[in-house]
């Protein structure tokens, strides 16, 4: 058995990942972190877990944790892991960090999307962007694993074959996303009461959002491989393009989007709606071809048939992301559609799938569920 | 693996078995049964089985179902089942009901509260009404199960032990019920449109809700055992308070309830709160004791820590009921709550509890799913 | 012009005065009090008042405020009125309260309840208990005025009739009450997140909510007025019963009943369920007669025809209360339903239909809005 | 007194204008037409309408009810209007069609986006585009008055100043837009059940929605405007754009979009995010001095102050559109954001705005109501 700890267990992302490992079958938890609830019982923090989870909070010493686990689920605020990570630490055990601090390589991008100090910019080079499907062979060797956002991987999922094919104009791109409640986490805040967010929809970091540079980043690097390999087809390193990325300088300019997320009042969901010029006339079927030739084999990624559209409600409580496109011939754009349940896929089941690489144990274990409906 | 057929497969509760039964480690579906959706993909009517069920709906020929199946599910409306039921098919094969059409013993409160004739009374006395926690032994023997409804699977385990034991006065319980959506099904009427439900509560069929019969049925066989065997503890056999009940005449008029059901704007859940004046004063140990030995062992019954009232969310998409229960001394009453999930504890979870203990499994196989929450 | 100040402008009571009164054709609203936004704008506050309220926020200087204006709204916490009132300043303004402060006649009751001293008990005897349908005589002389809760008006109006004619027995009351989410308060509270109240419905202080003293006092009163007249019809002079009530002490022990509130994932309205046993076999029209002779008349309380219960959605944005009830001839106890906008009738618009009769304005004035639906 | 009468009055856009017009001062309701609730009690229909409504539904005879009236309302199907129009009824009184049978200039593409035979295509130059704020001369003058769509009412001012100034490629416009389920109508459909749209969002009709030539049309007349008299400021008449748009051929060419509505879990509510490319560099305060020239003095167009984004709770219940923008200098494009009421400023209250402006009333009667929060 895996022993797994987890610091920030009694947020959203870490019940998530406490409800997915009680169900996994090769893995014990051995840490309830929590700074908010330190001695008290996990089930008087979430009710769900009564005589399921048997345990009290403990604090967030990591170092002791090193010691007593094989992996560390980090489920944090922005730059709590940057400020206490160390050589030492990674020597011991395995890091699967859900927060921001090691997913933008660039130590500058980070601070200024936000706004604080990198206390670690030395394991920025080491640490494995951890979108499983594109990056699958690096996450099996990873020690420090960027686990991607929710938004990001939504996003990123739904355009990368497109980039990387040169099948869109890079400087088109138009994200527009939605997202359920729980991604704006568990903190007591007006704004998130339920009476301000019930019977509203409102954008919000409209040209700000911080995963904003982190789809950027990921899919100038595809546009800069699919430059590299001019087409060969999936190359699930990212490295091609990350090095020709930073080399050229080019990726900065080669690919800019904007990205407007929306607040929808549901418990969970994202929906990503993509938009982007194609950069010639392509059928339909060649479109799918290019989905089918990436994603064909994906457990977790369903492409849905012709004129289908992804649907929250049919992948929530999974690991699935949903994806499907339709081609506008009037304006000749496409647009790409991608639906995730963000705390499984967009956080604590795309950490498990990555623990589950990085282990190596079966990609899907433990991930297997079907979506909940209604 | 025990193949299983499903009679309704494309209503709700039909689709939570499918849920359920795909992750059930010995469980194959054999039979997606729908009258309304014949020869359509499965994964077309609901999308969150895309690519995880690969079959088309199939009519609902039972005859032909009982030669490949080795359990069928119906959920069916109330009605169906009685009207195709035969020795032949029993002899074939394992019957697991979800409508209401041998769960009342006696056929003339079924035709008076249905408003529709029996069309196959004489399996009433075989049927075995599947409480899997109160009536487990003869579960396991069972070949027609009456999967209890759901609002009467809350209201009944919340009561059981205080009616078995004679603490609450049996003439004076209210049940007062709240249910999402879920439960009024995916027929299409403009009563549970969005727009309808939304924003409101409101209360329906008071006085005249088809579980009442049933919760004061099983309740008043609880109230005569609780005369036979005076306080021994529990005895899952209802059969001593059936059959007490049945020559007494006694029960129909000693114990009567009013139970008024609420449509609440949710998905998923059943709260009942439940009002009976104690027959003496007892103090909280008192009562707690006694639930403590009916439900102390039981796994899917979880009775919350004194002063803990029961709410939905900590038990959605499990097969949990949650329990709690708070004395006025002001009035001499208790007020019992009890918390499920309709789909799952009070329907396909239960169904399937009810199969693993007909087919000798372990109680609980396929249904330890943690509740997903937010 | 009537000027009005609101002391705690910024809850969400306090916002629907304004909304309210903004639509008040004989009223103008001079002081936007509020102890945590002073000197922000209102509406960055609550940006529905965008270009409609163009004031900033003032502190709760209820001495300067009662020089400038003619009446002021109190929507403050339970404490804080009885803490600043004075002789002085009712001889300068009339004051109606929305608080808790001054609707127990009994300052032992109020400690009891509320757990903390009261400040100001020589104006409990003054201060008129303003359910304007029951008390109507007494509002418009009133100087203070202290403005029923949400669940006590709901309860109130639908039992006062079969109270005060002694058709229900006044021992065998419960009231099963659920409410929407805005009568929990703008208070950022985790327990009030949109995940947490979302896809749930629970129970919460059970046998110890604060709106039961307030219901067995006022139904007391009822009850010992009936008493007094012996069925003479409707009288809206509490000071009968209440007068009775006092000196019997009876009333104390006549009526006690159970309250259990219940919060449900919408955004306004209060449905109580109530339940009592009746005193003798009455039939459907002998009950319908006794609500039409009390409520007839009344413009804001809609009786619904036999066989209609109540729903929230149907008075959602009026200051309407709808009333039915069902007569249960197996168990022959009456339920009775309520329903009503906790923000309107059981807040804001009672408040303003009793400013208008204190002021000897049409009672109806700047109310008569239909219900917003869906 | 005007004599109002409503064809298809208990659809949801017929009920809101009858939740509106019984608060007009000038209007009288004299017909509810109904064809499905033919005789029955309206407030049987709309339980909300009880003791304010004493009338049975009518049938759809338009003849009989333009000798009784003096306006009359359609909020009926496609096609329905277009059906029975004919000269004798505009010579005896005014009609405003919410649907959509005369918003498109042009017969083809009507038939093309709809899919249905246009049956009065000889009214269709007469009939003027109910866009109030930019049409309110034609509008005065009207007899048949084409009520614009929600999407389109959001959409169309969000854009029309940039548009008509020039400020952005119209070529390069994509509207993601978001509505509440209300905009989905009454029918008794699965997909608008409570449980298939709550906790989910979903896209439709992408790329073929009916409101996308709607908007192409209105802003390619403003196109056209802002060629013809090149920034001469707002001419509320649109005839200069028709005019140019028509004989160029120009406008279908010249400005094509993109719009994807999406279905949202909330009653009422449209927000519309719309981006597109400045065609040079433009400051904040240079968009503001085009915004405020053309909508300052508007009073049901509220444009946000800087950095303030549109939330469809602030508008609900109300005829406001809330208006802001923000400028990416990164891509170089604008985000405009509207959110509007469709219930209100998307259907009823702006056919009630036209109205008055149709009858020579005070063009806000009856429509100043505060939006309702929460």
């Amino acid at each position: 058995m895996i022993k797994a700890g987890i610091i920030g267990s009694t947020g959203y992302a870490g019940q998530e990942l406490v409800r997915l490992l009680l169900a996994h079958p090769e893995v014990e938890i051995v840490w309830y972190g929590s700074r908010s609830y330190v001695d008290q019982n996990y089930s008087d923090v979430y009710g769900n877990m009564f005589k399921l989870v048997d345990a009290k909070c403990l604090d967030d010493d990591l170092g002791r944790l090193s010691e007593e686990a094989d992996v560390i689920f980090t489920a944090t605020p922005q730059g709590y892991l940057a400020g206490v990570m160390s050589e030492d630490i990674l020597k011991k055990v395995k890091v699967v960090d859900l927060s921001a601090d090691f997913r933008l390589k660039n130590v500058r991008v980070y601070e200024k999307w936000y706004g604080i100090e990198h206390k670690a910019p030395q394991f920025l080079q080491e640490a494995v962007y951890g979108l499983s499907e594109l990056n699958r062979e690096d996450v099996r060797n990873a020690r420090l694993l960027a686990n991607p956002g929710c938004y990001t991987t939504t996003s990123i999922l739904s355009l990368y074959p497109l980039v990387r094919e040169h099948l869109i104009d890079p400087m088109t791109i138009i994200v527009d996303a939605k997202s359920g409640v729980s991604g704006a986490g568990r903190g007591a805040k007006v704004a998130n009461l339920y009476a301000e967010v019930n019977e509203s929809i409102k954008p919000y970091g409209v040209t700000t959002h911080r995963h904003t540079p982190e789809i950027e980043e990921q899919l100038g690097y595809a546009f800069m491989a699919g430059e590299a390999d001019a087409g060969e087809g999936q190359q699930n390193n990212f490295k091609i393009g990350q090095k020709a990325y930073e080399e050229g300088n080019a990726g900065g300019n080669a690919l800019t989007i904007n990205f407007t997320p929306h607040l929808v009042p549901m418990n969970r969901g994202i929906l990503a709606t993509c938009y982007a010029s194609l950069t010639g006339k392509y059928s339909y079927d060649d479109i799918r071809a290019v989905y089918e030739r990436y994603y064909g084999d994906e457990f977790f990624i369903r492409l849905l048939p012709k004129g289908k559209c992804p649907e929250t409600r049919w992948v929530e409580g999974s690991n699935f992301v949903d994806i499907g496109f339709i081609i506008d011939e009037r304006t000749n754009r496409v647009i790409v559609m991608g639906a995730l349940d963000n705390m499984v896929k967009g956080a604590a089941g795309q950490a498990i799938q990555n623990m589950n690489l990085m282990f190596g144990l079966e990609e899907t274990m433990g991930l297997r569920l079907p979506p909940v409906f209604p």
